[in-house]
């Protein structure tokens, strides 16, 4: 039987090839090969798989994302029904992502793009921004990334909220949820982290509405999916100064496109989806351990719910 | 009895005015005033007090410094003996620093000005960056500041080292200490942070045989004060590449001069002394409770050796 790794990323082909043969020593491991020898193939390890490649995989047993979201899964189609879809659940994820939250929300609260501008012009200047405790942060999304990076921000003393599709209690700060909760969360957070998966519920929900629901001059924080983000909104308010800045590590088309606004704007900080790299070693141990899980009978993590895809 | 607020900075005595005649309601509190009523003068509060002017304070009981470091009290030769000086150890300034640190590291750890770079041009591109465990910190200094910020980076799992005057014992990582421990500990430090008091004995730390000491490519951080670094030790170390670059919060001359080549250089982020603002309301409470100590004949928190300048 084989593993098959399915990405339309040469980059990340090769960067996984290594990794993957020294994890699965002795196993069959196959980088986007087929169709010829698709009958082998028990499990796919994906990152934006090709439309209609896993359907033609009949013995199939598993799906593994590289990525902790799975929306580029169901992005296809012709996905299989009844086989396991497996998002990536790794450490080294989740600690990378809270280095990125802690670090632009700092970076914001402290007003660093503020600093650069003044220091710019040669000039010394102390700017006064409200204490942390009085620095309202929102985060969108309680899941594995948000839960930690929530916690990161807790010690530091930010006032937190929270926002989750469905209730849920949350010990570090105000907890809102669903629809109704939407709009009150939001007119509390002067620096706005996205950490949602994105699903047909969450999809566009950083939208005009959003905006003016927020405080004038809130920042906005996007390291979860392009695709949360409607992004010609987003640019009308920058220009009514009704958001002040945002920091984007997701786009709805990756890479950005050349002359895309985003670029170039000076209240956009731009990232080429780095806030949580995989890293291969480590992604593929996690994927060994839930393939062991599967062969034991015993249950993988990180399974998603196809119903909420996610 | 009166409490003299001496300062040369015309923006600190208007920010602290409101501060102290709050917190010291029914005092006689005076900005900048004398030398009429100098024997009124009990306590004097001060952030760069002109040389001289302490002496002439014939019923001075104690002086109490508006930062963390107190430098530039001792810079003062005509300072009157036999009066304790106290520097303010205010929680306000231990968390701003502490974030200052952490945003910084982080900056540097995930290369985040390369990524900047890289979208200037409109290059999307993936960086690889060593994992935090990987990454070596280097802290200078466990007081009150280097200690907190030590422990939040932790918390992030870098690997740490410290380097302190003398030797003490600390459980985050390798410590090192003294003249004999600066090269290994420089030697092992990708990201360098300065939080060291400026004494005679630290003063020009950082220095042509320190950056040579550290690793090619590392990257300096100094938010303790400008007599540390030597400047144009720190330009030619960037010119050459050894250094990768450097946060810059302090100055050997405040404000920066118009000019400097540290205002545009490419590989500085230069910051006006921002690291750790004094909060007037906070630091005058701390002083008051040092000075009710005092009158309670309890001993006060903060008190400096004059030997040690510390």
């Amino acid at each position: 039987m084989a593993i098959l790794f399915l990405t339309p990323s040469a980059n990340a082909a090769s960067r996984w090839a290594d990794g993957l043969k020294k994890q699965f020593a002795g196993e069959d491991i196959r980088i986007n090969s087929g169709p010829e020898g698709d009958g082998d193939v028990e499990f796919a390890i994906v990152w934006k798989p090709p439309p209609g490649r896993l359907a033609a995989l009949p013995n199939l047993k598993a799906i593994f994302s590289i990525g902790a979201g799975v929306d580029h899964v169901f992005a296809d189609p012709g996905l299989p029904e009844g086989v396991p879809i497996v998002r990536l659940i790794d450490e080294t994820l989740t600690t990378q992502m809270t280095e990125y939250v802690v670090m632009n929300v700092l970076w914001h609260h402290r007003e660093m793009d503020d600093y650069a501008a003044l220091v710019a012009a040669e000039t010394w200047r102390h700017l006064h921004p409200p204490r942390t405790p009085e620095r309202r942060v929102g985060i969108m999304g309680l899941g594995v990334l948000g839960s930690a990076a929530a916690e990161a921000l807790s010690r530091f003393g930010f006032s937190l909220a929270a926002w989750t599709r469905r209730p849920r209690a949350w010990p570090l700060g105000e907890a809102f949820s669903g629809p109704d909760g939407l709009q009150p969360f939001l007119a509390r957070s002067d620096i706005l982290v996205c950490l949602l998966p994105l699903t047909p519920e969450t999809a566009g929900i950083l939208d005009a509405a959003a905006f003016s629901a927020l405080p004038q001059g809130a920042v906005v924080i996007n390291a979860a999916r392009g695709g949360h983000l409607v992004e010609a909104d987003l640019l009308d308010a920058l220009e009514s100064g009704q958001i002040k800045a945002a920091t984007l590590d997701v786009f709805e088309q990756e890479p950005l496109a050349p002359g895309h606004r985003f670029w170039s704007h000076p209240k956009i900080r731009v990232t080429p989806h780095i806030a949580s790299l995989t890293y291969p070693d480590a992604a593929a141990r996690e994927i060994a351990r839930n393939i062991a899980r599967l062969r034991a009978g015993a249950p993988m993590i990180g399974v998603v719910d196809r119903d909420r895809e996610y």
